[in-house]
């Protein structure tokens, strides 16, 4: 029963602050696959064929349908800071949602609720992609 | 490690507020196909040649395989609703387990201290069907 | 692409066939804990507080929502010799394919497919619990 | 073990009619539940601030990290209808293989041994939405 | 956004409290099926052709690749107990990773931080197997 | 309805040179990222703190759980190259078994078919690291 709920802003910063501790802490272990995969993830979303903004959308709604709350958070910012309009990401739910099911509906109420942050200033974006 | 501690009952009623506010806000959003999903998620379960409480067993079963802990409360209370007793609740569970193995087990420990907390009427049970 | 095509009632003969050689074959081999799973199978589906018709329904629709084929064609077979109606049938569709969302659609197909052949009375029902 | 192999045209054609067959069979079926998710599901990939290719994208990335092999060859025939490039896809593909990992790598050879079949023609795109 | 933030060594001891409690609870239940499968589940991981060590590497790998914290924390704790090195640790972490994509990301940061706690002496081991 | 039936050794060389004509295929594509996913796949199997028996039997019963019958079927391959033992591989199918529960059953079906054509020497084992 994790919700998004009142005056947990502090957990959005606390959270920030583990996920940022967390991936040096990761990142400085000798172990060369983790490392790899790390720098292949952000390899991912950088511009190509497709535009950032594209990509990020993919990542969001793949983050959906596997309902992952952090991977989901973390990609509504990144959509969020290509341009993504609230209309846009919308639409990207509701793919989420019709592909993924019911089952989806406690994580896309918790996606709406960090939008609805973002968007009063009270979440920070990610100033650079640091995995999922 | 998100349990179902002592003395969070303040957590149950916060997340019951919460998943009703997010609810409203989802459905006043000017995307057609969330708002006819939800409208579709609450006539699944209405009465058919299935009678509510098999239908809400299901829903129960499906969200415990799933994994899904919001969803398996929200269920073990439409289930109490319809009257469901506690040894066809563990029935369903045992279900749940042998078909979606030990994995399982977490969100069992968590739907049975919900369904204890529900049973002592600490958990208030949710009046109409407000989507997983 | 694996459709239930024309003409595979051979296959599913076979797949029958394959079934019960492999369950045989499985549990001679001196692995208790393999064998003692099994024999846990069986027993999670006889009549208690629930009827063997909810418990197999309630298998069906954890097995349409983890998507295997095999396992939704067992129990369509076990829920129609449990007595289950069509209808009762196709409701439990519904709320697989609901909780589930579209990606459960290429398995309902297969599903339906399969019970129309079980009504035609070209696919043998199983006569005994054989394990998914 | 489920390939795409050398001389399965045949297949294709077979699964093509038993998707239309089954398609119009289940909506022939009196479930008011799975005939609306149907139509929502045609609903979803409806241009609107997102333009159907990016949202034949979505579908797809959404199909290729929960393994759906019916689902992936089914929407890289609607991206391709709707102008996606090759290299569009392989980004998507490589979006769907860095979110879900090496287990999607079977899924992978089947989408692109679809999508070459496609483009030599030898695959007949979908003349209009048939739900997944 | 449940993180293992600082200061959340009383909710790990929280945590631990209420899995003991709730075990004692769920096998105190007259369901035969669940109190089975809990000493199936028990019984999985004694040593036999493979030690206890190699056992418990693969019920971490399995748990990380499902995505499960409380698995993964208590399985973590176990290959600590068997004697497992902080290599052979991230090596498993790096088949997780590599087989179940970059979903497992926020689940491999909090078993970093579970390990990095257990390696510090500030979250007790397990005394016992005691399910997940 | 995808068994492994009598007389589908054919199937399996069929199975191989796909795997082998597809995996050539992707890597000649001009997608870096995807490239780096495959390099990155082979480099997670290499000898390190754990020996190349542990690190395959962990992707095998990543395999299990995640339900793939080419992954698992590669693995099984793997594992008795690198000297996996019958007994060794079934505790192994134990793990994956009791983790990912009843739904596994089929997967083990095939698992246990593949392996046993495997030491009737029908199935040839794979030369080299070749990507699930």
């Amino acid at each position: 029963m994790n919700g998004g709920h009142e005056g947990d802003d502090d957990r959005v910063r606390q959270f920030t602050e583990f996920r940022q501790r967390m991936n040096e802490r990761i990142l400085a272990e000798p172990n060369q696959v983790v490392r790899r995969f790390f720098a292949l993830d952000t390899q991912t979303y950088q511009p190509g064929a497709l535009d950032v903004k594209t990509k990020e959308l993919l990542g969001l709604v793949a983050s959906l349908v596997l309902r992952c709350d952090d991977c989901i958070s973390y990609h509504v910012a990144q959509c969020k800071e290509a341009g993504a309009s609230r209309d846009e990401l919308f639409e990207t739910f509701s793919v989420g949602l019709v592909v993924g099911g019911s089952i989806v509906i406690p994580h896309l109420r918790r996606a709406v609720d960090f939008l609805d942050r973002l968007e009063r200033g009270d979440a920070a974006p990610h100033s650079a992609h640091d995995h999922g």
